[in-house]
């Protein structure tokens, strides 16, 4: 399927919020920018593993373009195993090339690359294998994957987030990282001011209902550096998470 | 408390969605609207009865013009009893004159005007006594205040919506009702295309957080006639329901 046009409004509307190469450069972790769509009353999806249309094409070829601006693309291992998607990258002169790299959070390691859309896209050259974050040595290796050994965190009992993206630029070179999903991370993220750099979210004009799968963090949460984009359906604001 | 001057771009923003005398001289319901400012993650407050600031002054004045387009401004009593507001109008020339009729669902027939934030503003002539909506003849009779008495749905036992606008407009000559909260109410109404005729949302830029009271209806509901508003930090959605 093919993108729609990207709006010529957009790049510049982005610009200041998009990982920027002498700004990363020096610091012990990638650029970290949370990205998703929403319905109106919060909800990524209709609940797991429904395919949603939240965005009008004009914001989903936002997302390709944002995916071309970063060198990895992390989701959960909820959200591969029920939408089982590509995660790469339609948009631009060589899109392929510019695809990033899928970072997929597997600590019980259940997800496979073998017959996944992200194996198949692989094989025809129109995306990167991905890296597999695991807690421990991987029980079964698969080829072309790269595995991120990560320690959970002892209080939370969560990935060691801080840890994983300091592991991510040192021994796999990604100095930037868009955050797609699904919305346990993106929960436990929007909490994390010092690891998150921008925030892009999209608002399509729809309510897809109280069972659907919300984004809500566990507690208030502020912004600053808000702007906001009108398209035809959608608004777009971009953001940074205020210190706690 | 005084408003900020509303911005320029609002009035045409918004006049689509407005009452029109036209459109409901001849009908037996009033106009409906429904409106609320929500966070993000869809929450209209931090919990109940806490007092919580989502929305920038450039989209309270908005509330307060929609409130003088408005004949009556209908809430239920959660909202009442845990907040006390004062429902009356603040904007144009004549804002007392202008303002709409509060219209409390009190089924339970818990709240008094005696002692209220209306009854303060209904004093110093700054607004208007309620109806108070009822499901049999009232126990206790306020002076100011005129009761509603209205069946309760058999199948929803709620109240009968469709039913109560009747009376408004026959008993009331209420022609046009903005419907403000709290989020039972407008959870139930979000689904009753054959009643509301604009929908308008304010979203802030930020996040209450899981505990807050959230807007979400049981099922999908999809809208139509969408167009955007973006302010500083706000931007505001104005739509009509789409058929079932």
């Amino acid at each position: 399927m093919s993108l729609t046009p990207l709006c010529e409004d957009l790049p510049q509307f982005l610009q200041n919020y998009l990982p920027n190469a002498g700004q990363t450069e020096n610091t012990i972790v990638p650029f970290v920018t949370l990205t998703y769509a929403q319905s109106l009353d919060a909800r990524v999806s209709k609940g797991p593993g429904v395919r949603t249309i939240i965005s009008h094409p004009d914001t989903k070829t936002m997302t390709h373009y944002l995916r071309h601006h970063h060198d990895g693309i992390l989701v959960g291992s909820g959200t591969v195993l029920a939408d089982n998607p590509g995660l790469n990258c339609k948009w631009g002169p060589d899109p392929a090339a510019n695809s990033p790299r899928p970072i997929i959070i597997d600590t019980k390691q259940k997800w496979r690359f073998d017959g996944s859309k992200m194996q198949e896209l692989f094989i025809k050259r129109q995306g990167k294998p991905p890296i597999v974050v695991v807690t421990s040595e991987p029980i079964i290796k698969e080829q072309h994957v790269d595995y991120a050994i990560c320690p959970i965190n002892d209080t939370t009992k969560l990935v060691d987030w801080k840890k994983l993206f300091e592991i991510l630029k040192e021994e796999f070179n990604i100095r930037s990282v868009m955050v797609e999903g699904g919305a346990n991370v993106i929960n436990q993220l929007l909490l994390r001011s010092d690891i998150v750099n921008s925030l892009i979210i999209t608002i399509g004009s729809t309510f897809l209902g109280s069972s659907g799968t919300e984004v809500s963090p566990p507690r208030t949460v502020n912004l600053k550096d808000m702007s906001w984009w009108k398209g035809i359906t959608d608004v777009v604001l971009c953001a940074r998470l205020a210190d706690d």
